[in-house]
C-alpha cells in the first residue's frame, strides 16, 4: 500500500523561542495549522474557498509529544498525512523533523469535525475525500 | 486640569519571553491591547459591545520604545490615557512600568479609526468621547 | 479523600481570537501555562526561582479537548490539579469554564519531566511533591 | 546610487488572524523580525552567529503604520533595507505588500541598539556595516 505525506518547511524564527532557548510548546500547534494550510492548498482545497463554502473543519482535539527541542533558527519539516477520515470528521497526524541531522523533534495529532456556517455537523465533502486519498495512512505517531 | 491613568495589571508568562530572556517586542502590543479592552470596560463601553453595535476601532499606527526589558514573572502595570480624540480617530497613549522598582519598560502608542461595518470611516461614538474625558492628556511619551 | 483544583481567571483578549471568531486553538496552551506558572507560585514554589535553582520541568507532553469555543471577553477559569506525580515526571490536568454560563470548554494535560540545567534528568525536589499533595488528583480529563 | 531592498515571503496563517477577519496588528512585527533573521542570513552574518560571538541587536523601538488589511491565505512580501547605521545602532525600514494585487499594506521600523553579553553598548560589526551597504536607502516609510 502506498502513500503520501505532505511536507512543510519552515524556519524557526525568535519569536518562537523562550526563554529556556528553545521553541515554546504551544508554537508546534501553530505549525501543524500552517502545514495543515498548505495541505490543503496543495490538494486544491485551499481553507479560505473551503471557509467561503462554508465549510469549517475546527480543531476538537490536539495532541503533541515534544522528543527533543529546536533552536532558533533550525530548518523543521512537518510531515502531514491523515490518520483517520470518517463521515464527520477528520483526524491527522504530524512528525516534526530537524533538517540539518534529521532528528525526530515531535510528532502529534489534531482531530477536526466538519461543520456548517451555522456550527451544525455536516458530511465531509467528498471532494476532500477523494483528493487526501493519497495521504491516509494510520501511522503511530 | 486634572486628569487619570488607567491601570492595567499583567505579570509575565514564559510564552512571552524569547531566548535573549526577555519578553519579546511584540508582545508589548499585546499588552497594549488588553490594556485597551479592558480600559474600555471599565468606562462601561466593552469593546465586544462596540462591535454589536457595528463599531470598530482598527489600529492604524502602533509605536513601542523599548527601555528596560521585562522579565519573566514581572509584575507589570500598563498605565494607559487618550492622547488625542478627533472625530473620525483616537489616539491612546501607554506606558509600562515593572511594579517591584517601579522602572518605566516601555512607552508607545496606538492610533485607531473609527469604522463601521462595512469598513467605511464613521463619527465617534459620543458616549466613547464623554466617558474618556478625564482620561485625555497630551502627555509626551 | 480531599483534594483542591487550583483555579486561574482571564478575560480573553483580541489577540487570541481567529477569524472565526472564537479563540485559536494554540492559544489554550498558553493558558495552561499561565495556571501553571500561578499555581506553581501559589504553593510557594514559583518557577522563576525554581530555575534558579537548576530545576527545569519542559513540556514533554501536551493535549486538549476542545468542547465549546471560547470568545472575545469571556471571563474564563482554568482548574489545575496533578494528575500524577512521579520520581522524575509530573503530569498536570486542566479545565477551563467559561464564568458566566459554567460551560465546560476545554480539557487538556501536559506532562512534564524534571531536567537539571545541563538537560539531564533529575528527581523531583521533594518541595515540589510536598506542597502539591492535596492538588494531586487522578480525575478523567 | 543604487540600492537593494530585501524581499520576505510569506503566505498568512489563520493564527494570524483575529475576530476582524484580518491580521492582528502585533503580528506584523513578527513578519518584520522573520524578514530580519533571513536578511542577516541573506548577507552571511545569521543571527544565530552573531549571538554566539556575543552580538545582540534588540529592538529598542518598533513602528507600523496599517494601510489595508491583510487576509488569511494572503501571500505577501514583507521588503526590507537599512534606513540608517551608525556606530552602535540600526535602523531597518520595512514595507509589507500583498502579492496578488501589490497593495501596499503596511510600511514601518525598527530600531536596534548593539549590545554585547553583558547588555553593554558595543560597536557595530565591520562586516555587518559592509555587508549592508547595498541595502542602505533612506527612504521614507
Amino acid at each position: 500500500m502506498s502513500h503520501k505525506i505532505y511536507q512543510y518547511k519552515w524556519r524557526v524564527i525568535y519569536a518562537e523561542t523562550d526563554q529556556m532557548g528553545v521553541v515554546y510548546y504551544a508554537n508546534y500547534f501553530i505549525w501543524f495549522e500552517a502545514a495543515r494550510s498548505e495541505f490543503l492548498r496543495a490538494i486544491h482545497l485551499p481553507y479560505r474557498a473551503l471557509e467561503k463554502q462554508g465549510i469549517f473543519l475546527p480543531v476538537v482535539e490536539a495532541f503533541a509529544k515534544y522528543l527533543s527541542p529546536a533552536y532558533y533558527e533550525d530548518e523543521i519539516t512537518v510531515g502531514l498525512w491523515i490518520k483517520e477520515i470518517k463521515s464527520v470528521s477528520l483526524m491527522i497526524g504530524y512528525h516534526i523533523k530537524r533538517e540539518a541531522d534529521n532528528t525526530l523533534l515531535a510528532t502529534g495529532y489534531t482531530r477536526h469535525t466538519i461543520l456548517d456556517k451555522k456550527g451544525k455537523i455536516r458530511k465531509i465533502p467528498e471532494e476532500l475525500k477523494n483528493r487526501s486519498k493519497e495521504y491516509i495512512y494510520n501511522k503511530e505517531t
